[in-house]
């Protein structure tokens, strides 16, 4: 029987257990990345594990997400993450060289390996045929020490592309109708992969973008075929020896197919909260807009960058529609200034940033209060922008474009403008001037660590009774962001659990960290798809430390599952969904924890209304043993010894 | 008697008072500016006036300063901005279109031509032999208003430029030599008139450059002829017809003369924290640096730019070095692009910034805990760069440019570099698109106001007796950022006085706001040039808000002590400067202020100490009358009646 790309790319790196569907599979992991957001945590555990140097090929950590540097905090971590890169043998860039996915997919990105990456857009790699990962930033510290990475082998869906886009309807809405079908939730233990005649039409970081914000759909990861428009990229970017072929066998078997035919896409949008909210742009067309911004780790290429230069090409954005750039690199910066289009965007109008993820998760750019902003990125979940009163909206470039000219929301192809026929350059401009290559495992110097980086807290094994408040129950598809807010004023504290914990659930309940501070000890209840979003392990142990030590969940997010298991939570799933009606808010429960059982149930007493409620947990052996040790980092503890 | 230029510039706009220096005189004022930190209140000032439309020639509200937007509150002070200036006729360029300093060079500046703004860097408009001058918000209100603006004549220093700058020698050294000779309150109350064969020498933004930190010096005003170098620059920027030569007769009568050779001149650099802290680089070249910044209203120019990317041209900045550049304009940054100048910067490693004020004010790009920072803008004050353990320094863009290659603080004469000569383009590029052009006094739909935009708050007479706690004493050359912090964190607070006050003396005694609002009365004890600075009316009002109704002081810089008379605060100054001893913080005191005089003296009862202190105010009746109806906008309203 053949092969898909997805498994032979986990068959070249499978060290643990069997590819079979539902398996609990251990990968060596060949590259890591980190960005200063989850880095901070990520090197320190990297350090607590008291290695040398890593084992991987490559790990890179880049400075992408907290550079506005509003007070110390942001620069006293840039400086932290060079310190300490350099005595590990990481990679690290200087502050706002690009944004990491696209300058992984630029420089380091190989189809057959694997990549970790403390950020869950890191399957944007996924778009020259590599097996990228997102996952906590304990997971990729681990994977540095040279340990596999364990995931439950997903079930693998065919995305079939027919036809072609047409013009000014691109790559952003193949993933939004994606999402459109699956939802948010739609994705879960799967890998998206994309065949048919369709996809030799999409170059490669048409084909990243698509990848990318699979993470939306919650997939485990995204992949294209390496093939010979990968090959044109490798050598674009002077690393043809990356490059190998990698296409699905013709007898490959899929466990289900979905089928887009290109030509017929139109252009789309996802509504306020969610990346799945996708409905066709015409159906909300003239809906007045204050804010555009392009950019973001899903449109930020050189060809996104050319493509709004065309639509906004000679005209002026509406004096009302405040709108901003983030290219994704210094290369694509060079190349879009080399060919005029950073000029014709200062003279529509555009304010140009810095390279950066910028305001995709509130990073500056906010909008007005109770505004609408239009937005490139791969996000536009609750309170991320910044402003909890504004909506966000997710469409392509073009449709941005065309709506920061008009001031509404509008379908570009309304505009009457002739079509644009995108040419990648044959040899990009390569400039690594930015990168600082590792020192080399001398004896640094101390690493210089700001006063907001703290030590990571000790966390006690689970007793053999947990009992407490239900101190939270909050319904579907709670984000990262929920639980732990994005924003200007939050990112920065991220390296800093103490501080962090008493932002834990404030877009929901700004009570909260009072109350769990208060009770010490508690649940947290939650509905389907809980911990969706990004990778950012303080989601898991910023409650950890305000003494929640289980979540009861109709079902998880797939990163925010391990984070729960890396940090000592028990993620408990419902037996029965309906019995999700039997706990309220402030309701006392006890349950046994004396035997952490993989396949065992478990009986939730809920106290105040006298009843049991059937759960179940989704864990391996192996993950509950390092739940019952307190966490991954005890747990090496006690088996080092 | 010949006039001097700057006795011309009065004449023309005198409309009160004989011009004799230590007269109060009043003149018509053409052009006003306000940016987003200073223009929130000065509109809500003028709005409470109550007139329907300005009064002036022009006035332009710039969006330069608050435009992170960290959340909400930036984007709605930029709306309010917009719909406020629209309801008036106002102009109001989009946030991050350029520095106002710049933008009013480039677009509106006119020999002959009186401009106030609320910013004390509005002097840049001297450069092109405008009178321009800072002041508080609710003079920029009043003077939009069609009111005269007061203010004392000053003396006239003459400063004689000679001679001819030396490669990388550029005109931030001819400001900085003045403040070495002249320190922080070598020109108050002193107008500073440059001259001599030295001054063709020097093109328009030099000029600019040298006349802006003329602020630093607490000088009025400071003024270059206008001339046949000038009208180049109108030429070049399309408004030839705004050009007149105005230059000082022969027999001018100055009253005082410094003498600058300028081909002897070196780099010099100021150091913490204040600008008048000079001293030739080679002094402290070798200093590590962690950060750099070019750009700020005093150098970032189009010539600034493509010197910097002269010194840097192919080489790379070093590895720990943080280096930013904040261009000052559209259409500086238009021309560095065509001239390829951008490019290399990228290339050397450089963040290219938006074009605002930027880190100057600690609006992002804080350097790191206890870090160096190397700058190219006006103010290196203690705080205000946003990391209160930093220290800056202040040179000129060659000065900066050399460390950055370096790592350390270096003299760029030392580089072995090629000269280079600037010529300035005969054609600048134009672009005014982001210029909101007022809509005209329409009955607009009503003015956006976010929910951090809060009233003026009501201020009451001042009563007969004052009496209370000295809630702080503090030494010389207290700023305002002392007074009321700049940084990220503060400046998005500006337009709520509530919120403000909290932070009254942050970063010098962060308890205050709390022992004053517990006092719910008291006085301020200070030493010379107390409130030196910038314009923000925050410094007084924020005070005002807390209790305070004097501040008892050796000196006051000249804004400062004018916005204390708007919101009804009396600047007392000790009659013996010695007796500022007998004053100890926490001391109770009692003044008699039944009747308020103009040159009266006053006696402090000093409670605790039971001793007497003499004191007396700089002020006219007139301004003695606006202190006693609680402020200017008291004042306006009784005389309205």
């Amino acid at each position: 029987m053949g092969l898909t790309v997805a498994e032979k790319l986990i068959t070249a790196s499978l060290v643990d257990g069997e590819m079979k569907k539902g398996n609990r599979i251990g990968i060596h992991i060949t590259q890591t990345l980190t960005h200063d957001v989850t880095g901070v945590m990520t090197y320190l555990e990297f350090e607590a594990i008291g290695l040398k140097r890593i084992k991987t090929d490559l790990s890179v950590s880049y400075i992408d997400h907290n550079i506005l540097q509003a007070d110390y905090k942001n620069p006293d971590d840039h400086r932290f993450l060079m310190d300490i890169t350099s005595k590990f043998g990481i990679l690290c860039t200087k502050p706002a060289s690009g944004i990491c996915h696209q300058l992984h997919l630029e420089r380091f990105a190989q189809p057959g390996k694997s990549l970790l990456g403390s950020d869950s857009h890191t399957v944007n790699a996924g778009g020259v045929g590599m097996l990228a990962i997102g996952a906590g930033g304990l997971d990729i510290a681990m994977a540095m020490a040279g340990e596999p990475f364990y995931f439950k082998m997903p079930q693998i869906i065919k995305v079939m592309l027919t036809g072609r886009l047409s013009p000014f309807v691109s790559a952003k809405n193949v993933i939004l109708e994606v999402l459109r079908r699956l939802t948010v939730k739609g994705g879960l233990n799967t890998i998206l992969e994309y065949a048919g005649p369709g996809i030799k039409t999409l170059n490669v970081t048409e084909r990243a973008t698509i990848c990318n914000m699979g993470a939306e759909a919650g997939a485990t990861t995204s992949v294209f075929p390496c093939d010979e428009v990968a090959r044109y990229w490798f050598k674009a970017q002077d690393r043809e020896q990356h490059w190998q072929p990698i296409v699905a066998d013709d007898d490959a078997v899929y466990d289900q197919m979905i089928e887009i035919n290109l030509s017929e896409l139109e252009p789309l949008i996802a509504l306020p909260h969610q990346p799945d909210n996708v409905v066709p742009v015409r159906e909300v067309a003239g809906v007045e807009i204050d804010q555009v911004m392009f950019g973001g780790c899903t449109n930020s290429s050189l060809q996104d960058v050319l493509s709004i230069a065309h639509v906004l090409n000679g005209k002026h954005v509406h004096g009302n529609v405040d709108t901003g750039l983030y290219c994704g690199s210094r290369q694509v910066m060079l190349e879009a200034i080399r060919r005029g289009a950073i000029d014709k965007l200062i003279c529509s109008g555009v304010r140009i940033m810095e390279m950066f993820c910028g305001a995709c998760n509130g990073m500056g750019f906010a909008p007005p209060s109770k505004g609408k902003s239009l937005r490139t990125g791969p996000r536009n979940f609750y309170g991320r922008c910044g402003t909890e009163s504004a909506d966000v909206y997710l469409a392509s470039p073009e449709v941005a474009a065309a709506s920061a000219i008009t001031g509404k929301i509008t379908d570009p192809r309304g505009l009457g403008l002739s079509g644009w026929e995108y040419s990648m350059p044959a040899k990009f401009v390569i400039d690594e001037s930015m990168f600082l290559q590792p020192q080399g495992f001398l004896d640094h110097s101390p690493v210089r660590r700001g006063p907001n980086i703290k030590p990571l807290p000790d966390l006690e094994a689970v007793p053999g009774q947990l009992s407490g408040e239900t101190l939270i129950k909050v319904g579907d598809d709670i984000t990262t962001d929920h639980i732990v807010p994005a924003g200007a004023h939050f990112l920065p504290i991220r390296c800093n659990i103490p501080e962090v914990s008493k932002y834990v659930f404030k877009v929901v309940d700004e009570s909260f960290p009072e109350r769990a501070r208060k009770a010490g000890s508690g649940f947290i209840v939650a509905g389907h798809n809980y911990g969706q979003g990004s990778s950012r392990e303080q989601a898991a142990l910023a409650p950890r430390y305000l003494g929640i030590r289980a979540v009861i969940a109709k079902s998880f997010a797939r990163i925010h599952l391990a984070n729960l298991v890396n940090f000592g939570l028990i993620p408990f799933i419902l037996v029965n969904e309906d019995e999700f009606e039997l706990i309220d808010q402030g309701d006392t429960l006890s349950i046994d924890t004396a035997i952490l059982k993989q396949g065992m149930k478990y009986l939730v007493h809920n106290i105040t209304k006298n009843q049991k409620i059937a759960v179940e947990t989704p864990l391996s052996q192996a993950e509950l043993d390092i739940i019952r040790a307190g966490g991954r980092l005890n747990w090496i503890r006690l088996n080092q010894r």
